[in-house]
């Protein structure tokens, strides 16, 4: 029996049970961690589907840096600050033994730290994307992957302070959501809204809010359905039990599929319609708010956890835009940092003993309030720590390298100002100024505050007399981003019908750099411009060239030209009527 | 030695594996509910890709809605009908342990089932696009995952009389996919065609299916291969060794590969081209094929289940269009209902006891029919059940809150009309009428009952008298969908060529309600317009006026307004033909 | 104690700890190849996506059949010759256990060589996009995954020669990407470019290289995300032990993030912007540089592979481009060859003790040059092989169907020529001819190889005499693709100011043959037209117009119209010049 011993069955029972679990589940970590990464597919498609089109590489771009510069930072610093040897709780000790000690390397924790690290950076993209420079985008990533993320995220994880005080962050609500939520608020707030998002008066007080519609909801939702598909990754991936496991698959499918039912229903009851893009919000703010929570609720917390997040949602979106007056172009500070605070706290009001392998119990299930208080101090603890940070950050790449791209840079697209890129979409018509891009630049407040702009210069001599009962029709060539002071301007003189047609203008602009895709050059010789056409009779011609040459005039090159034409008879279909009879009505009677 | 018996080692290896597969299998049975989930997001791509752009948020909104509304009614009445106590056979006993006894729920079960509950919703909704009310959908949806479904797969898999006979159904050809398709069918039927799918003749037979092109190949190609990616969880989640694994993976993989490849010869052949669409259906045909025999078949069954499988969807596709003329815009009933059937069929005819933990045989494997006539009856039985409990229930909708869109919301796109969205894809600008979205209004017969249409009102005064030599030009601005009204009346008068373009009209038109996305208004102020040019010289302008006024007229603001311009010359580059001798030939030969 | 032993603690360890990872390694070898076809629709993505959309639905049904055409012949004959019985270390012996055998049939083995397989095959899909016949690349993608990879596999993993030699190649740098690349080079050089790729001086030599943007950046980048997640499973499905596995993770996460952070560096230096797809290409080589020695190398080898395969990717493409002159759409020969060769040399350079499982050392690891030159005189052997059963293949299938599509089916695009398909996103307008799709025809020369073009005949009788003082403006309908000639034409005559607008033609070319969609015939009366407008004073009509003529000729239906208009008067916006005035100035000046 050399230097055996006899087992009990019990005793093997143990034995065999460890030695499964030695395996299994570190396999089912790392494919978590291959399931958390695939995330960074989700927000890169949710950030980009939910913006415009003119800037969808550059957000790609920057989806994807936070992953790759994510890495290279972790790897030389985070890494040690998370998980290195506790110093007071408040860091880990930075080391280099990913290079001098592989062999005996924590293999699994760096790949699962990394893809975790990376999810808080990206989240910010989001609030600020459509306007921050890529170089300070760049820089920032850097700072929140090498040091204020994995400074935090050792307090709860890495053995450091709140870890030890028995803070309960299961998958990061906290350390994560909230964390990235809060930076992407400061971020956003610090950069100002996008041109267009916010209509002034004379006062310079916000007097409407304005919808800019993302490019692409079927991205959007492509993306929500992949992180919602990886969350299961993110919550579970930590799980040490099958049972554990099981039970935060129950949770982390009840509260975003409630949290998204009750958006629906209650954008349904506020705005009169279902809104698509909210109630998709409304799964990842579920999936926020139960991420914290996963392993100590419940269905039935679940279920209050997803109630909750479905309407806090809708109000933190509400809330940036109508009161904070903040610009969150896909509506990360509302899903990330409303719903991680919501489900940091909700772990101390829900927490139940009935969860395998749990024996935290909140303040509805008999606990008092000693976890909720926990969790409601280590929430500010995170909260200022990531605040004050990632001010200062902000502060000092503002200072240095700037944060935020020009006003002509924003207008023309970051793809093209930023990346040398014409288009993301080579291949289709983008639509015309006025419905949707259109809405960076009616803000003319905004506008003229870019172009520098001296009093139009007269038109040389005088347009030719009109002949009062004539038709003319008077063609314009423009800038696509004039169209809105063009329109407002004929507003005022009474003429109502106007149509505008897309064209191209074929010529080259000063000021175009050369532009490069995959190192060869670009030929971009046409521009689009439009064309906008009215047909007037009483309103003299002189007084539309004179109105539009005022509208249009910047000095630069490619401020436009006019045509007059005659126009021999006009038909109102609905009436019948002849002539300049035809062109009268209400602008809403034009057509 | 205590309580601890010496155990041989036949008797350990025994007890090592049993503990080492209450682990793994537990692990890859939620990793399977994962993947089953992400099916979601294929089947959101499939059907939005396949459908019209103008619906896209609408189909996307849909399929999200199966999983949330699914969540929410399984855990309240649909999980006990499914896994509750079985009550003759028939149905489970509901429940709410999952609320009242979560210590000891049973959470996987719960999550696996929930996933392929959804999935049995998710597919009608292809079948049913673009045109069906969202709050009846919603009923829809609510009423198969609470009650419809939990039912028959009570029958199947939670302990009921069919499971008890021996009826085989490993993933669910039949109890997910035939009854999805089913109910497809029964409620593409009772809806009706989309505006513009069928062209009837005089006596109102159709003479004619129009193809409604889907809005993205590629993010149909997308769900597709989400979906077989997915399947692999769908089929393998619930195997119970390795080996089992394995095989189910491997017939998981020839049955769809063959029926892909059989379906790309077949439309070669047929049609002269291979079809893209129809090949990606394929893959899912042959997936769904093979879903209920994929751990009873070898590769030799899985390849005919494959072969049949891609003939059956083309077959199915045409027998719905040109036979039962039901309008089914993704193809679902061709691929779950036709191929669901055909599955739980196959079971019955090549089951093999060659295949690793299996040892039912089918007719062609020494089976006789004993399994086939199971198969069969049992088949038969959920069909009837399926096909008379959603006819109630989709009679009931349709009586109380209706089932279908009106057919103005249907034009104008679903994304408007039921989610306040302007579009899905509010960068691009949308391709004019008339090459595809217009086939949704060429067909004048449906569109008429649509528009109040009296009989124009006559031109005022006559149009002045043509100077039969002059070359004029007749340019119509009117509504995108009376594109080919317009055109068949020119045509009449012997117009024959014309160029379209598409403008926008600034202008606002009464009944265009407050857009709202994510909570902010949303200002519409261009609208979408054609503009109709014609050159003439031998018809007289008054003949195209008339025309064209007749064509247009429906008595509303909007219904557009017609131009007359002089042309000084016109020439045509084949001929060098001037004038207006330029302007004639047939329509080929206008340009 | 009947038959059993008494067993000692370590025997106890040994005897579960192998009943464990005989469990868990399969599943998890199963989930891996599930991953790995995964990796089938990431491929379908980004060769989607960096591909014109007119050629979308053909690329797309490419990348689905190499799986499903390689499932089909991978059975009947490539499984053997990869895995059968070693003949003489060349080929393994063919057979049919699949189907005579299954019972012990290697089930998981299929599975996974099959997605490698088909991997190898899909790689070439994009390196030869947008002008193979399909029919051509449906019996290259055959004959690739029935013999030229399961030869040289069989080398490498199925106990041929190599893998008796020590070759080291872990998950297929060499195998797999290399293979690939090297065939998509080959068959990109014999296809030659595509149209309008690169620019040629009268002696025929290229002196300009053009961009042919992509038409959805957004699909490449979720191409991208899609294979990096697919890439653990593709790197990891092998491993035997978790600390191997975990290892894996490490490299295959820290190669592609530091290649993808290298390249934005060069690109921006190199070019002056960060280019996205550029980077999106760099995340790819860097994981396919780590694919060979991922299980043998530590982080900093990881590193050096990433900062190679960074710069390397951008050299490999820039070297097609401007050296080789082979057009490679996609970069895929950047990507896998050049990165495949490194990889599979860096584990000669770099292998490592240190790493778990592993006894490997290469050259700055003590290991010397001998495993290095193995891995050099392999990795030639196999690319020997390759490039001649390739090369043979290719001129076997030009000299018979012929490996090229039509001139005219590339300019319409294979969309419509192979599959029918009108276009792969149907509710879309296309961008104008001139911007993207025209980078295909603006080769003038090449262009004039395509179509007939006699003398243009002259214009029949003098264009009325100009009044010199007057105004005109002279409008011009046509092709698309003549629009480059027509724009040079009329700069050669002094017209400078050119507006373009897409039109829709209501006409029906001959030739246009029936299409189908889904077995439905699809409407297609609307043809794609420019109109072209140009207001001139000083240049007289006639010669606008005889410019136009001579430009536009070919003699065929379809050719164009002009005609002429009298303009009243035009301003110039900037400086407010009137009349003939307003016209003067260079192009830039223009607008």
């Amino acid at each position: 029996m050399g230097t055996g011993y006899l087992i009990g069955n019990s005793n093997l029972t143990e034995v065999v049970s460890k030695a499964v679990d030695s395996t299994v589940f570190p396999i089912w970590f790392l494919i978590g961690a291959a399931l958390v990464f695939f995330m960074q597919c989700g927000f890169a498609m949710v950030e980009t589907g939910f913006t415009r089109a003119k800037n969808a590489g550059n957000i790609i771009m920057k989806n994807l840096m936070d992953f790759c510069i994510g890495t290279v930072v972790f790897v030389l610093i985070g890494f040690g600050l998370l998980l290195g040897e506790d110093v007071c709780g408040f860091i880990g000790k930075p080391g280099f033994d990913i290079f001098t000690n592989y062999e005996s390397f924590d293999w699994s924790n760096f790949v699962f730290n990394l893809v975790f690290c990376a999810t808080t950076a990206t989240i910010v993209s989001g609030a600020m994307a459509e306007r921050t420079k890529f170089i300070s985008y760049c820089i920032y990533s850097a700072i929140i992957s090498a040091v204020i993320y994995p400074i935090e995220a050792h307090w709860i994880w890495g053995g450091g302070w709140l870890s030890e005080w028995g803070f309960h962050d299961f998958a990061g609500s906290c350390a994560i959501h909230m964390v990235g939520g809060i930076s992407a608020l400061i971020g956003a707030k610090i950069l100002g809204p996008r041109i267009g998002k916010f209509e002034k008066n004379k006062e310079g007080k916000i007097v409407k809010v304005k919808a800019i519609p993302g490019h692409s909801l079927t991205l959007g939702a492509l993306g929500c359905f992949i992180l919602w598909f990886g969350w299961y990754g993110f919550n579970g991936a930590a799980a040490t039990s099958t049972s554990q496991l099981a039970s935060i698959f129950v949770t982390t499918t009840i509260a975003p599929a409630v949290a998204t039912f009750v958006c629906m229903i209650f954008t349904w009851v506020k705005y009169g319609k279902p809104d698509v893009s909210m109630c998709l919000n409304a799964s990842l703010a579920g999936l926020v708010g139960i991420t914290a929570g996963c392993d100590v609720m419940d269905a039935a917390g679940a279920s209050v956890v997803g109630i909750v997040a479905g309407v806090l949602v809708v109000f933190g979106v509400w809330l940036l835009d109508h009161v904070l007056h903040v610009d969150d172009p896909v509506g990360a500070v509302a899903v990330h940092m409303c719903n991680g605070m919501w489900g940091t706290i909700a772990v101390g009001l829900f927490a139940t003993g009935s969860v395998p392998g749990n024996e935290l119990n909140g303040l509805f299930y008999g606990g008092g309030l000693s976890l909720l208080g926990k969790q409601i101090a280590g929430m500010l603890a995170v909260a200022a720590w990531t605040a004050v940070t990632i001010t200062i950050a902000y502060y000092i790449i503002k200072a240095t390298v700037g944060l935020r791209a020009t006003a002509e840079e924003e207008i023309s697209g970051l793809d093209a100002a930023e990346h040398g890129l014409a288009s993301a979409y080579a291949d289709f018509m983008p639509a015309p100024a006025g419905n949707s891009s259109m809405a960076s630049t009616v803000n003319t407040q905004d506008y003229d505050a870019v172009v520098e702009k001296d009093t139009a210069v007269p038109v040389i001599g005088n347009v030719e007399a009109d002949d009062k009962t004539a038709l003319y029709k008077v063609s314009i060539l423009c800038r696509q981003n004039r169209f809105e002071e063009l329109k407002e301007a004929l507003n005022a003189i009474d003429v109502m019908g106007i149509t505008m047609t897309q064209v191209l203008g074929c010529g080259t602009q000063k000021g175009n750099a050369t532009r490069y895709y995959r190192g060869a050059e670009v030929d971009m010789i046409l521009l689009p411009k439009i064309k906008v056409e009215v047909v007037i009779s009483r309103v003299p011609v002189k007084a539309v060239v004179d109105a539009a040459v005022k509208a249009l005039y910047t000095g630069h090159i490619g401020d436009g030209k006019i045509f007059v034409y005659k126009v021999e008879n006009a038909v109102k279909v609905r009436t019948g009527e002849q002539g300049s009879d035809a062109l009268q009505g209400t602008a809403e009677d034009y057509f």
